[in-house]
């Protein structure tokens, strides 16, 4: 974050951008907090030098020109649109033409269009992981609990399944078992593609076999495991996976294991109470190379 | 299904059995049909030679012993146990070592696991399609619209996208948008994928575009595809992707342009309903070679 000028969040949903804004004061560093209407924290919200509409382009940029800023970084969560965010109709007509060149770059790709829309304009614009690198997964085992050999082998198939799929621009979380994969996050997110897995055929019929079998019959239901990992070639800027307790809750609730994270390409918020999560549900949490995923890590 | 002895369908949920059992008396070949409780549609029931519970598995092997049937086929839903299929507890703990067994092999595999089962007790199991030939997709435009070219583009995009995720076990559905796939389908099937593709951030984003931007100034949205072919190398007799009039409503529902089968590699029901529904939601309906997709069929 070198150069004259204040770095800018602009803040969407969620914890992300409470953190970069504390990373930030932490090291000193000059800021300017953009919340958006309708998506930022209330908490963000008070302390930010504007709150502006998602939709109100022309005053965003016209800010971001005022405040030449260093680096400019969108963190947080843009996605379902609530009604307070849509509210704007008015500044979002005045702004109809910026509108159509972003949806016109494929509507769910607005944010890296808001990005090019930026970069047009003079911005730097710089990923939440260059603000507070500490928050990117490291490698290794980061609870109590450690992945067993039937996991490991899921966390092998989920990786090679997340690069396989990395050309069509679709999962960057899957659940697998095994040597199979159960579910594929698409546009949903993380938290829908684990209550689906939670309500599949699996957990259903799983349910019945205390009923039916004895303990000492049954065979141990395979491990279910999240992995989680930026796309391959992704641009990191933009919506880089990002997993928290939430997560480990919703995890545990569908019945996993435990959950694999790409090692540097995923962003964990609010670390320890997310490891504090995984031990208590009995959850392993482990952060895993991508490119290696069949090295166990020490 | 040449040998002496009957076809027996085991009929689960769904249009299927009812399908394959005229198939059966057209070509007036013997047959039995066994609908399992709580699956089958109450007018196969009516007409079956037996009503039994999925989890009466020696049961249901011992009636097949009794028929000696040339072939058995398993046909029709049997995912979601509803309450009834499930009522059958006693008869289900007296089959414990079995069900065992089955579970054993993976729940998900459950189905895979009967076929097993069945053929270690010297039956042979035949797929609907074998049964019903017709049924499966032809290739070529199978209604009044045809894909334009930014939709066979999509096509190729989900076709290259199933191929991948073939070794993963997952999959036999995805819903591409020019050369992105947006969802994958996993345990949940395709009516389920295709409503959260409906409720995704794309459809909503898309839906302000009228209040914000002049028709004439609006990039066209992409066309999303469903394209849903069976897994390469996956045994055709059990789970064979299925469509049918209500994925067509699903899939215009969705806001989708179309929807492409793989050509021999899925089932098509009441394919002249299917059809009718298409042209009626003016969404194209497309066999495709999954061989070749990039092949538009004359």
């Amino acid at each position: 974050m070198d150069g004259a000028g204040p770095v800018v969040v602009v803040a969407g949903a969620g914890a992300l951008p409470a953190l970069l804004i504390r990373a930030l004061d932490a090291a000193s560093r000059e800021r300017r907090v953009i919340a958006l209407k309708g998506f930022a924290d209330a908490a963000v919200a008070r302390g930010a030098d504007r709150t502006m509409s998602l939709l109100d382009v022309s005053g965003i940029l016209a800010q971001l020109a005022a405040w030449r800023p260093a680096a400019v970084t969108l963190a947080g969560g843009v996605v379902r649109p609530s009604p307070a965010a849509l509210a704007g109709g008015v500044a979002a007509w005045r702004n109809r033409r910026e509108l159509a060149e972003l949806f016109a770059r494929g509507d769910d790709h607005l944010l890296r269009g808001v990005v090019a829309l930026l970069e047009e304009e003079g911005h730097r614009v710089v990923g939440a992981h260059e603000i507070a690198p500490d928050l990117l997964a490291p490698a290794g085992v980061l609870g109590a609990v450690s992945p067993e050999a039937e996991a490991w082998r899921a966390i092998e198939t989920g990786f090679a399944c997340l690069a396989v799929l990395s050309p069509f621009d679709v999962g960057q979380a899957c659940v697998a078992v095994s040597a199979r994969v159960v579910a594929v996050e698409g546009a949903e997110g993380t938290d829908r593609m684990l209550a689906r897995v939670g309500g599949s055929v699996g957990g259903r019929l799983a349910g019945l076999l205390p009923a039916l079998i004895p303990a000492s019959r049954r065979a141990k239901p395979a491990a279910g495991v999240l992995v989680k990992s930026a796309k391959t070639g992704q641009d990191h800027r933009v919506d880089l996976a990002a997993s928290g307790p939430r997560t480990v809750r919703n995890a545990a609730r569908a019945g996993l294991a435990g959950i694999a994270l790409g090692a540097g390409a995923t962003l964990t918020i609010e670390r320890d109470a997310m490891i504090a999560a995984a031990d208590r549900a009995g959850l392993f949490l482990v952060g895993v190379d991508p490119a290696r995923p069949g090295e166990v890590p020490a």
